[in-house]
């Protein structure tokens, strides 16, 4: 399965894999795809070099990449504190009451709260960048908005591509202005941060909309039918995230979100601002259901809402308090049914891509094999 | 372009078009596809008929389809006097107040408006179906749930291959259980009512669900390449409605809808409960904002909503009052920008259903033609 992206990447498949576990980034890597390790969740500069050392030892030379989230509206200047002291008194409470409904027990004294907003702030973001650029990564890619322009001119004098996601045209657009090398095409669908555009109508439109860039299809794919269908609208390849939360090799294995991930269908994720004041796909849970509640307080802006939340998470995840107990995720989840190793993951795919081929050419009268 | 289920319909491309247009629906035929005619709109039973005898005359002898709308759930005994009675009276005078805000003339004693509610109403079904059973239909496609076993019966003794549009893969096996022959899995992008689950995950879930019976994917498809994505998804065909509206010889042509659908984007549909009071994706215009509006009375349930707006909805067509004109329409329409005869958008099509299928074999790494 080789595009021109893929052969300009060195790698056999042109399958990308998002994950925020190092042993899965590594594993794809391994198995003939690009992993790319998302970076938000480390706010301790020493924390990702320690996992990029680890990966760097782990990857078999193969090719990797980095994942950070860099909003597009700079804001000068403003610290965790300031925005603290923007959410009201209200939502806090609200907070308090939901966790105190359900019993979720408290986080023990100084402990940390393990996902933090901070990795949504651009200090950190451009820590992490300072981190990553000392690893010999071969692509960035930047989850929200167009990276800045020096961090694009850093990235390509070290010989890195850049990609940005993007949930329209439009956005895709402003993407290739800033001077980056892929669009990642994020379709409704898709898992976390996502527009209203699905997939099927995204891919060609974006596709279309940065000619000759490089688009990879996000949202929907977890099998070889859909890498193929994703194939088929025009991407040079696909850009996989929530396929690889249940696969053994992730920190979630045997943890009591994998199984409600495989036990959930299609149908069980709604695109929520519960997460981070935007909305993102996530797995629907009694969390999700009351914040998007009309008779509750709803959800702050970007970046309140995360900051709000974020210790509350921290504590249903420890605590795995089921009803609250969510994930962002896209609705492949309803195929992710059993727990698999990464490389049977890619087994699966590359020959699901072969047998869709041989189906399309029957269908369009033409021999099935060469 | 050739499925089990094209070879048997005896079509020449796999390529199904829903349209409320006898003239389209004759043009589709006549290209190679199944047209098939949206008879929801026909409350009197000599309409029908004169447009059926239209296209009888008009179809080459090619084979075509009628589509009916039998909501799932009976409603026994009651009529559309009795429905009226359920309106509130807040509902009657939004629409009266929402009409006179934009300045909407009222229409001329005795018109009738054009679109009327009764369509969704069972007597008028199988009023249309007893008409429709007189012609020599090839596919009876219903759009609202399973339709009733007398009906699934008879068109089986007539040897007519029974359709139903599904939104999830619950639903499709209900279909199944029915003893439909076709499932149309219409995909969260689609225009009219449609479910959240996207095509691309959406189409492979219902394959699975009610193999081996065939599947048509509907709801983004609008291009060859699209095509070849569905059809590498598993479908045994496309489901195209959006894309005809469009058309030369649609009865839209050079009206002010046609101009608003050329001009708008992937990004300005919306699903809303506005039209029917189920969630149907439409073209968001302020008419939708207002019932929309959760400042607003919102929408009744169906069947009551269809029946509150119809007159109004006629008064907005047919004075083509621009801010609240719309049509039911998918996320495809960003890609409607030019009118073309059926006969142009079957070549568009099909060649780039060939060049998506080339493409694909290059990126599995084989020879591009046989």
């Amino acid at each position: 399965m080789q595009t021109e992206l893929s052969k300009q990447l060195g790698i056999e498949h042109a399958i990308f894999g998002f994950t925020p576990f190092p042993a899965v980034a590594a594993a794809i890597s391994r198995a003939g795809g690009l992993g790319v390790l998302g970076a938000v969740r480390y706010t301790a500069p020493d924390d990702l070099r320690r996992d990029l050392d680890w990966i760097e030892a782990n990857v078999d030379g193969r090719p990797y990449g980095l994942d950070v989230v860099m909003p597009a509206k700079k804001v000068e200047g403003v610290s965790e504190a300031d925005v603290e002291a923007m959410i009201p008194e209200g939502h806090r409470q609200f907070v308090a009451d939901t966790l105190a409904k359900y019993g979720v027990p408290g986080l023990a004294e100084g402990e940390a709260a393990g996902w933090r907003i901070t990795g949504w702030m651009e200090e950190v973001a451009r820590t992490q960048l300072d981190v990553a650029f000392g690893y010999p990564i071969r692509l960035l890619a930047n989850a929200l908005g167009s990276p800045p322009a020096d961090v694009v001119r850093r990235a390509h004098e070290q010989g890195v591509l850049v990609a940005a996601l993007a949930g329209s045209a439009r956005h895709a657009r402003k993407h290739a202005e800033a001077g980056i090398d892929v669009v990642v095409a994020q379709g409704y669908e898709a898992g976390g941060h996502t527009g209203e555009i699905a997939s099927m109508v995204l891919t060609p439109e974006v596709v279309d909309a940065v000619d000759p860039l490089p688009v990879l299809a996000a949202g929907g794919i977890g099998s070889g039918q859909q890498v193929a269908a994703a194939l088929s609208l025009g991407a040079q390849g696909v850009w996989l995230g929530s396929l690889w939360l249940t696969v053994t090799e992730a920190d979630l294995h045997s943890t009591a979100v994998t199984r409600k991930l495989l036990a959930a269908g299609s149908g069980d994720t709604v695109r929520s601002r519960a997460l981070t004041g935007k909305p993102a796909r996530q797995l629907r849970t009694e969390w999700t259901d009351a914040w998007d509640d009309p008779h509750g307080p709803g959800t702050l802006p970007m970046p309140l809402q995360g900051l709000l939340v974020a210790e509350a998470v921290s504590r249903i995840q420890k605590y795995e308090v089921e009803p609250l107990l969510g994930t962002p995720v896209g609705q492949i989840v309803g195929r992710m049914n059993s727990e698999r190793s990464v490389q049977a993951v890619f087994d699966d795919l590359t020959r699901g891509f072969e047998h869709a081929v041989d189906r399309i050419n029957r269908i369009a009268g033409r021999s099935a094999r060469p």
